[in-house]
């Protein structure tokens, strides 16, 4: 098998095979085959594209290219979430401790999370805002935990996938990252090699999203499903809003004390219930409870303060210091604020939610580059949505930074994208559609915004 | 400017700047811009094209990462020719002493050529044969030889077109040779660099070609027709059939002695009219000479012997050993032959001529891999080319090497291409078509070879 004859057949719309596929991956994780043929394959499937079969084949070839998570020998059901990621986006950290509390044994939740990327946050981040929070837990302090508790959210190893940190270093470099068979394999592989049986996807789609489209993103979603039910996984996928931020924090303190009032009853619609139909759908997906039971017994850990005490479990168990979980005023505090006011009477207009994903970036709450560090404290609190009324001189958002010249930053940049507007912009749905094996379901409420043709489903 | 931008602006289909194409080259060949980055840029550009504006920025920036060979000083119009190469094809080699001869001072043939690529033999090469002939003139002795005799056959320097080595060697293993753009800009870069004023192409078409349909080669030809055009020089393509070797002999030292035939007014038809033909059209594009008197002049520097004097002054000029022209048996002998005969009578069947390349190769005319050391006398001579009719026991090919494993190796190739069959294949012309900058002009005697619809020219 030559590598070249493979670079050929895709550039001329071939199906690769299994073997030609992972006969690419393994050469070039052995560094047999190099970046150069591997840059010239990738951007030949950006413009070709793949098929399932294929893409569940470089799914598999990248997630065998380290180790694989063995999570057989615990007990239960083995669930897993996985945002594509947005601005504010905290669920992970509400979902976590209210699985842990509704499944109460029957069920585990072994969630491997990232860091920030581009413009979005990542829930390591976030957590390591928490004093002590060790998000480097051993092989062993991890199924300790799990077996323990039901539920550990710690960063993906090394030996993880392999194969995806190279190839994405390389997409990243050569305009092949926006691909959906690429960053379909790219998911999946990480999420099949980290071992759960039932998987709920949260592919968010908007101008905070890296999927613009709900087409793009139903896309996207049936082709995850396929890999994941491909490889015997149940899997299940919701698109959902990104044209606003999740909640109203956006920073990594900011978010924790976000969830802490959601996992107290309170805190933001939106992210309440967006939270709550994730835990419905795993527990309906995992068959624990039917969707109607999972759903009430959601709402019922948030409101009996249940999920609360299990995200303090979590949080001790990792070493973090739960005080400041029972007084947030105690998280990391900002040295300088400043609030944005309505300029006059009006709606607040459509966002930019990537550019201010940015504005909290730039004042700190993000990495500009690889090493930079983060600024805990920094963020944004967005008290207004869009399509709410504002008055002349009400606070549409509060910042927060470490010095005068950052929250500045952040100011120009949110100038850049909030507007008020004479006309109410036109509600719109937190869900979309939802994504299984028997295709894809619309919310009637999306269909405004299925502006291009809904690809087939299979 | 970012290399990225413009990888991604290729990927979608938008037309480059030549700012753009410029820094990609540039950058590249000062190892700026790393080998991963332009294999994925030469793969969008396989697969979404480049307009004709694209093409020649390319190949204007591939030209200026070298020298540029400044032929001003010599007097009278400068004349080049280029083959995109096929089997058998010698006729730079009768060409060069044929303008010699025809112009006498008024023009002079600085000719650049190359060594033999894949299948196809090298000009290069096949002079080598020659006892001491040297390829590697210093520039004060190219322009000397040039001044004096009007007409020089050298290696392209090192220092000409650097970007175009390091650009194929790339395409070369990414499977990215086989494009338009790319293939024009390649050739467009080295012939403009090499200084030439009116240059005629030679783009050859069928089973021994790189190009395999008409409609192709002619895409091939009209963007190299613009190019040129746009930068000022005069220059004119010939589409001819490679549908079976040129001439008779293919292997370098037989090669030689077959132009030496041509030069003395004799040699295969097909040879005779192609470098008559191609005589004809630069003297006409160089406006020495009107295209009917061109043509009869050139009969007759062959049919006077005065293109086998000029070969033989060119010759001694870069140091070779008249002695081989003047007899042809001391040109390097094959210890070993072995004939090909007919099984039974019928007519020749088409050829794989690619295949005919190969066997000439694998007998020791060429070279497997860059190192590999060449025997001259190796080769085939093909005393039947398809439709001509053979009966039972007839000789179809001589061949010629260096021991009876290279000989049987060199009859296992032929033996499948070769054939006999009962109907006349329909004989097909040697030339299709000519095009200019006034667009794309048939032979008539060439329709059915258009499989596929020409592209409009403009």
């Amino acid at each position: 098998m030559r590598m070249y004859d493979i670079i050929e057949r895709k550039r001329d719309g071939h199906e690769l095979s299994c073997e030609e596929i992972a006969f690419a991956v393994s050469g070039y994780v052995a560094g047999d085959i190099p970046d150069y043929q591997i840059s010239a394959l990738l951007m030949a499937i950006f413009l070709q594209g793949m098929t399932d079969a294929e893409t569940t084949a470089l799914t598999l070839a990248m997630m065998n290219s380290g180790d694989v998570v063995d999570l057989s020998e615990l007990p239960g059901a083995s669930l897993d979430k996985h945002s594509t990621g947005g601005v504010g986006d905290k669920t992970s950290l509400a979902i976590v401790p209210m699985l842990m509390a509704m499944t109460q044994g029957r069920a585990f939740v072994a969630k491997m999370s990232g860091r920030g990327l581009g413009h979005t946050g990542g829930t390591l981040d976030k957590l390591e805002s928490i004093p002590g929070f060790r998000i480097g837990l051993s092989h062993d302090e991890f199924m300790q935990t799990l077996r323990k508790h039901g539920g550990a959210i710690v960063g993906q190893t090394g030996s993880l996938v392999p194969a995806d940190k190279l190839i994405y270093a390389l997409r990243d470099v050569t305009a092949t990252v926006n691909s959906i068979p690429l960053i379909a394999s790219s998911i999946m592989s990480k999420k099949l090699a980290a071992g759960a049986t039932s998987i709920v996807l949260d592919v968010k789609v908007g101008s905070g999203a890296f999927m613009k489209t709900v087409p793009e993103a139903i896309n996207l979603a049936r082709t995850m499903v396929a890999i994941g039910t491909a490889m015997g996984r149940q899997v299940k996928a919701l698109i959902t809003n990104m044209n606003r931020p999740l909640g109203t924090a956006i920073g990594n303190a900011l978010e924790i004390a976000e969830v802490v009032e959601v996992l107290h009853g309170q805190g933001p619609d939106d992210l309440r219930h967006e939270a709550i139909m994730l835990c419905r759908e795993l527990m309906a997906l995992a068959k624990l409870e039917d969707a109607e039971q999972a759903e009430l017994h959601a709402q019922q850990v948030l409101d009996d303060g249940s999920a609360f005490d299990a995200f303090c479990t979590l949080c001790a168990a990792q070493g973090g210091d739960t005080s400041v979980l029972h007084n947030t005023a105690l998280l990391p505090q900002a040295t300088c604020c400043a609030n944005v006011y309505a300029p006059l009477d009006g709606y607040l207009g459509s966002l930019d939610t990537e550019r201010i994903g940015i504005a909290s970036l730039v004042m700190g709450a993000g990495r500009a580059t690889k090493d930079d560090a983060i600024d805990y404290a920094a963020g944004i609190r967005l008290l207004k949505h869009p399509g709410d009324a504002v008055h002349k001189g009400n606070v549409i958002a509060e910042l927060y930074a470490s010095s005068k010249e950052k929250l500045s930053a952040g100011e120009a940049e949110l100038a850049r994208t909030i507007s008020i507007v004479d006309t109410q912009p036109a509600p719109e749905p937190l869900l979309y559609a939802m994504v299984d094996t028997d295709g894809v379901h619309l919310e009637p409420a999306a269909e405004p915004a299925l502006n291009n043709s809904i690809p087939a489903t299979h």
